[in-house]
């Protein structure tokens, strides 16, 4: 790359989006400084924007707007108040809602257990979590993480924490992806899929 | 995707960047609005600087300093003033500087001939190529575009206008890649290497 300090400023930036490498950094750069369309500007906007008008939700941790909070979904009548899907994400909030399959409320840990990034229990939303479940009368936590060591960790520190309290603790199934055949499903799938079954009635 | 209006807008702008799909535009527009360390504003902050203080070179369509310009490749002394490298864009430009092979001038096309997308010749800086030429006087053009078929298309085109001139036309030359084995190269490469064959003393 040449060297214009605004242009080697915007790769550094653009560089330190998820999954961006310094060459597609540079390829973006020099697209958008060629662009005719004003995409800076809009980009620019976009970002002021969201960054003005985007909040957390108080309560669950969900991206909301600042202006609704908490957010719509911890306020919501038709929703089930009582069960309490714990996801590592906001991503995952809505991965879920796109799902369909869950109409309770949600709470966001904000990460999981990982000694390798030195995220312990106190960097994630545990202490709120048991908040909610006395404040808000919870009678299930449903523990929404991967199958990742890192998740297992996690689910496993809940299980621990929640055991004393009061409530039902449940864990998303694993097993064959919908669609899947078996022929093609991996040893580690299969395995989970035959300890995970279930009464078939 | 939840439906907030700021975050819509940000995927939006984020996929109209280059080889960005919706899903990363949505992934990146995540990360941004949970970031902590003020990502948001630090890219639309270069973003607004890149479109203030970056241009398109006047002379060859090269990016540059608002203020410098002509940009710096134009001017340089040191540089030879009567070779011309024709390519397509301003990344072009930075790859043969990198390459340190080039010691010329540059002219930015900014395109390549595509009946597909609509790109003719009147798109392209052809008119402020033929007017340098005269001006700069140039005595070799050196054609460095690809070698799909819109860039051979804009090739030729250029080597019929240029006949009627007094300048020497060249291509770069194609054939093995640097560090690459026979019996790994394929049957086109192969074929451009050994038509275009040369002296070998």
């Amino acid at each position: 790359m040449q060297h214009l300090v605004p242009l080697d400023n915007l790769v550094a930036a653009l560089s330190r989006l998820p999954g961006i490498g310094r060459r597609t950094a540079e390829r973006m750069a020099m697209a958008l400084v060629q662009d005719s369309k004003g995409l800076m500007r809009i980009l620019a906007n976009a970002l002021l924007e969201a960054d003005d008008e985007i909040a957390s939700c108080e309560r669950c941790g969900n991206v909301t707007l600042s202006a609704v909070n908490p957010c719509e979904l911890c306020t919501r009548h038709r929703r089930d108040a009582h069960i309490l899907c714990v996801v590592e994400s906001p991503a995952d909030i809505m991965k879920i809602e796109e799902s369909g399959g869950f109409q309770g409320r949600y709470h966001a840990l904000m990460g999981r257990l990982s000694p390798m990034h030195g995220t312990g229990a106190a960097d994630l939303r545990v202490d709120q979590l048991l908040a909610r479940i006395a404040d808000e009368k919870i009678t299930e936590v449903l523990i929404a993480l991967g199958t990742d060591v890192e998740s297992d960790a996690t689910a496993s520190y809940l299980k621990e924490i929640l055991s004393t309290r009061e409530v039902r603790v449940s864990r998303i199934a694993f097993g064959l992806p919908s669609g899947s055949a078996i022929e093609y499903s991996d040893a580690a799938t299969l395995a989970k899929a035959i300890s995970g079954r279930q009464k078939f009635d």
